[in-house]
């Protein structure tokens, strides 16, 4: 037993098992290299004893350490280390490992043990497995299945992606076996929380956050039991929710294998960079239409970039609140108008500040009043444009029914930067020229 | 008793709220139009009988949704509702709250009955609200407390922000009281997860999530038990990082009360406005190093902004993906070569593809196969500079202390933007003129 902060211990474990690693494939490079001595033979079975030691010590592994260390390791390691873990043990690490490795990992395991795992899974496991492995071996798999893991299986599927009723557990309804369609009513003390099977998971999230809960009761529309959800569930759906935000935002499709072929890695990153593009495409013949405004004002060149850039920087400030409004359910229909007037109240200020600030070095570096005040008026107005923008297009993608967090970034982005060159270009060539 | 979900539940006591604030208003109006008329005194009577049904609906309410209902109110309805809020239940309203709110609910509490309130609060939330309290409440609060409150509350300053040890409860002391100094291996039977009180709360919200956990001892360097960290804890911490990182991600400094004063929420965007205007400013004088380049091909100002934005949208996911690389501490220094060789060959791969796109679309708008090849060279070595760039950032802000997810954003921008202006223009000036 080791004591010790689990950070610590689980990096140690990782450190270990690299190590048995390590002196695996030293010895392999020898057995290779020079054949039918007697040292050969040694080594060999030196290395019969590596595997055996790397064996035992997956064995002591949580299914949750060994989907940690296989994400860690390059394929090669990670192939023979998946290699030494037990049938019975693989099931669980494929229900803990990430998104981006499972599929490698499902690759690199030959029907009959794939078969052989999942029969092996826990029901809750199995149910989040469902959908996530090859239909065929799915099939061959729930033949076998118990009576009760399958029905685990049929209630989840029962509810939409994303519900309660997909990620809860049955063993509550374990609990009063002994009256099995007891009314819930009947058996509570206090003011419970309760969840309907059809309800999000988030709104499940918010209220164990809120309320402090280990677990609460899953009912039907007519208040009977169906099962219970767990706060390691919402846990993980918090994480999962808040690590695909973060990925999302910098315009990943989801999580990447880090020891992924490069190949997938590249084409990860492609519809995010060609919608960019796009968007860089229209901007740019923005400009193109004021090629001859630029042609006799080369300074404007110099100075666009930064109308363009103010905006966007604002109004995805204005995003990021409203998103997370929106998340918290407190944009009631009399809180919109309030926060779009402040949003733009908030821009007018902004505006003459940073317009003023702009403007003046546009003054300093150019001395030309004139273009001053083009830039601080341009630079005004786009900060207007952002808010409203801002304020609007995370509200119409989630009446939408659409993420509001997905997109709303590259749409905002896509209007602040083509009116940020519209309205300098714009303006220039009406006072200017 | 109410059924339902929680999160509809909430939603009808807001409305209930607002429902009996607005019945309020109303009867306020009409008691400064007419004075002194029968009708006047019984709408009196009436507007006495809604604040009483307020404050009975409040004392019903969980300080979590009451927090969330003071979050959603205008500052006039807020000070209303404050107002009928029980002191006793003051004090956990205040713990429960937003940051971004806290402070205007305690500069609309006299001083007496704040003390009030924060007597009667549980000592952890009590260790919560230290240090976002006044200095002089603080003292006289502390000095009417009990002995094992005050010991709490020294326990929790023991320990480093952001500790394990400044967030655990100190109830698991209590268990086993019988034995103070025993050894907690003595009494563990299997290989359990326990903390220092030094472990970061990520590292322990880590293992929450891993093992599924609902709490875990914490012991000192000895050994020796000193609390118990639990999940409410931990998933408080897990949604407030997430929540900040969203929000820092955009460039607020925190979260913004959605009532504050316009004022307010204008100047808690400043700071990342004006880092921004910095980099904008020296992005527009490499532009200006250029003036003469451009003064004689205005093509070049049009496809200038695609080089910087690609750029720019290619590092960013590089960057996020470091960021969960060392969130998950699966950068290990092996790994870390092998990260930047990955991202240098997708850049690389990328480059070819989206360089050449771009070149295409340059000869295909300008007629001019130099400039589709300084389009593409441009693009392929600026995305080879972010993706350099992307990882470097993060993993250099983390060896000097800070947080990654903080600001490598911004660092990451200011290098491809001025990288990309000066790669396509100086290789213009080189090549086309």
């Amino acid at each position: 037993m080791q004591l010790g902060p689990p950070q610590e211990r689980l990096q140690s474990a990782l450190m270990e098992v690299v190590g048995l690693l390590r002196k695996h494939r030293v010895l392999e490079t020898f057995t290779h290299r020079q054949e039918t001595t007697r040292r050969d033979l040694l080594e060999h079975l030196q290395q019969k004893q590596n595997l055996v030691e790397l064996q035992t010590r997956c064995r002591q592994l949580h299914p949750a350490d060994l989907a940690y260390i296989l994400e860690s390791l390059p394929v090669e390691d990670r192939s023979l280390v998946w290699g030494q873990i037990a049938p019975n043990l693989k099931g669980a690490v494929l229900a803990e490992v990430s998104d981006a490795v499972r599929p490698w990992l499902l690759e690199h395991t030959d029907r009959d043990t794939l078969q052989q795992a999942l029969r092996e899974v826990h029901a809750d496991d199995l149910a989040y497995l469902e959908g996530r492995v090859d239909d065929d071996v799915w099939r061959e798999v729930s033949k076998g299945l118990a009576t009760d893991a399958r029905s685990r299986l049929e209630t989840a599927g029962a509810f939409p992606d994303g519900s309660v009723g997909e990620v809860m557990r049955a063993e509550a309804t374990d609990l009063i076996r002994q009256a099995p369609d007891v009314h819930l009513s009947a058996i509570m003390t206090t003011d419970p929380v309760v969840f309907a099977a059809r309800d999000p998971i988030a709104d499940a999230a918010r209220a164990f956050e809120r309320y402090d809960l280990i677990s609460a009761p899953v009912v039907d529309e007519r208040g009977k039991l169906l099962g219970l959800v767990t706060v390691d569930v919402v846990l993980d759906h918090i994480r999962a929710t808040a690590d695909r935000a973060a990925l999302q935002s910098a315009g990943l499709g989801g999580e990447e294998d880090l020891f992924a072929p490069v190949f997938d890695s590249a084409r990860n990153r492609w519809p995010w960079l060609f919608v960019n593009l796009l968007t860089a495409f229209f901007a740019s013949r923005v400009i193109g239409a004021f090629e001859s405004t630029i042609g006799q004002l080369v300074a404007l060149a110099t100075l666009m970039p930064i109308v363009a850039s103010v905006g966007g920087n604002t109004g995805n400030q204005t995003v990021a609140l409203v998103i997370r409004g929106l998340a918290l359910g407190q944009l009631q229909p009399g809180a919109f108008g309030h926060l779009i007037r402040k949003e733009l109240t908030v821009a007018l200020l902004n505006g003459l500040l940073w317009g003023s600030v702009m403007g003046l070095f546009a003054v300093v570096i150019y001395h030309d009043a004139a273009l001053g005040l083009i830039m601080m008026t341009a630079v005004f107005l786009n900060l207007i444009v952002a808010a409203v923008v801002g304020v609007m297009v995370p509200i119409a993608l989630q009446r939408a029914g659409r993420d509001p967090a997905q997109g709303a970034s590259v749409l905002l982005t896509f209007v602040t930067d083509s009116m940020g060159f519209f309205l300098f270009l714009g303006l220039a060539r009406l006072l200017l020229l």
